[in-house]
């Protein structure tokens, strides 16, 4: 194909989850919109790099100069859910279960990949956590995995140490709907430690 | 979120094979890139908007003054494979075994739809087919589909009327590694309606 072609490809297979077949399948549908449509995505696009910026507080991005609604006074501000990426917020959103704040971590503790405390939004968290003197409880919800667990802990043993604040961490197990039968050990070793009494 | 990132999710998620979810994926990723990746970006795509069309011999996009490569001398001007789309291109390229002419048709016969033979690039192909003195097969690689069978054979009805030129249709049955146990049973009547001598 034609080098700018094959360049729009490749920026558009470096799109998390698109590979390169998924990325030409794009290109072509985008050679084939008006006008109209390429304008508003290219204009959409550059508006979002030179307007967005993540909200001091929790993390998720706002428009600048318009107040962050996660941080608003219609949220509750006695519980505070830590996520990994600011996408988590939106995920728990649609939940409906949770009307608190948020707190992005920006990532998650990964020695193997040289990230350490000071690489995620640890320290921000505990300033919140610690001044904030309507907060009663923490949710740790970073992901199921064994940095999102050791995360979990990290953060858990360091505001024990300064704090009364309880903290919780999102209860993981087998997903509702599947079947044992197919289920992966290890979901079922977690959910089998993690039972509860009924 | 912002009014402009539910604006950017909307747009993606109606890139083919983009849902809501992996078009959110995909917004927070592009707010995470650098100035430098975007204005790639989106200059890409605003200079294929304004630089690319189509190839009025075979129907693949192409630069503005720039000769398609596809129809160029070094191809194998004495074939010819119809295809419904410029990308099923690239997938045979892929597979290495053509070297000939292509044909688009943008799209297939589809009378449900409202598709009749004046709507896709039949007029086209006659054209080619019949007053290239050098051509000697037209292979027809639409799909293996309803519309894309029937489409095949209303075009060799009609070459067949006019020219004495070789009209073959791309084998389909079991695809290779495939198992027969768990193959649909379409495909497996199809197969052997399509047996070849051993």
């Amino acid at each position: 194909m034609t080098p700018q072609i094959t360049e729009l490809t490749r920026l558009i297979s470096s799109f998390p989850g698109i590979g390169y077949k998924s990325a030409n399948r794009i290109v072509f549908f985008l050679l084939k919109q008006n006008k109209d449509f390429i304008n508003n995505l290219v204009e959409t696009i550059k508006y979002l790099q030179d307007n967005i910026s993540y909200c001091p507080f929790c993390g998720i991005p706002v428009e600048i100069n318009i107040e962050c609604q996660f941080c608003s006074n219609e949220r509750d501000h006695s519980v505070m859910c830590v996520i990994e990426q600011p996408t988590d917020a939106l995920s728990i959103e649609n939940s409906g279960d949770f009307h608190g704040l948020y707190h992005v971590l920006m990532g998650s503790l990964s020695p193997l990949d040289g990230i350490g405390p000071e690489d995620i939004r640890l320290k921000e968290l505990y300033e919140r956590a610690l001044k904030n003197s309507e907060l009663k409880e923490v949710i740790i919800a970073t992901n199921p995995s064994i940095e999102g667990n050791a995360t979990a802990h990290y953060i858990a043993d360091h505001l024990h140490k300064f704090s009364q604040i309880k903290i919780t961490r999102i209860a993981s197990g087998l997903a509702m709907g599947s079947q044992i039968e197919y289920a992966d050990s290890r979901i079922i070793a977690q959910s089998l430690r993690s039972r509860t009494l009924l």
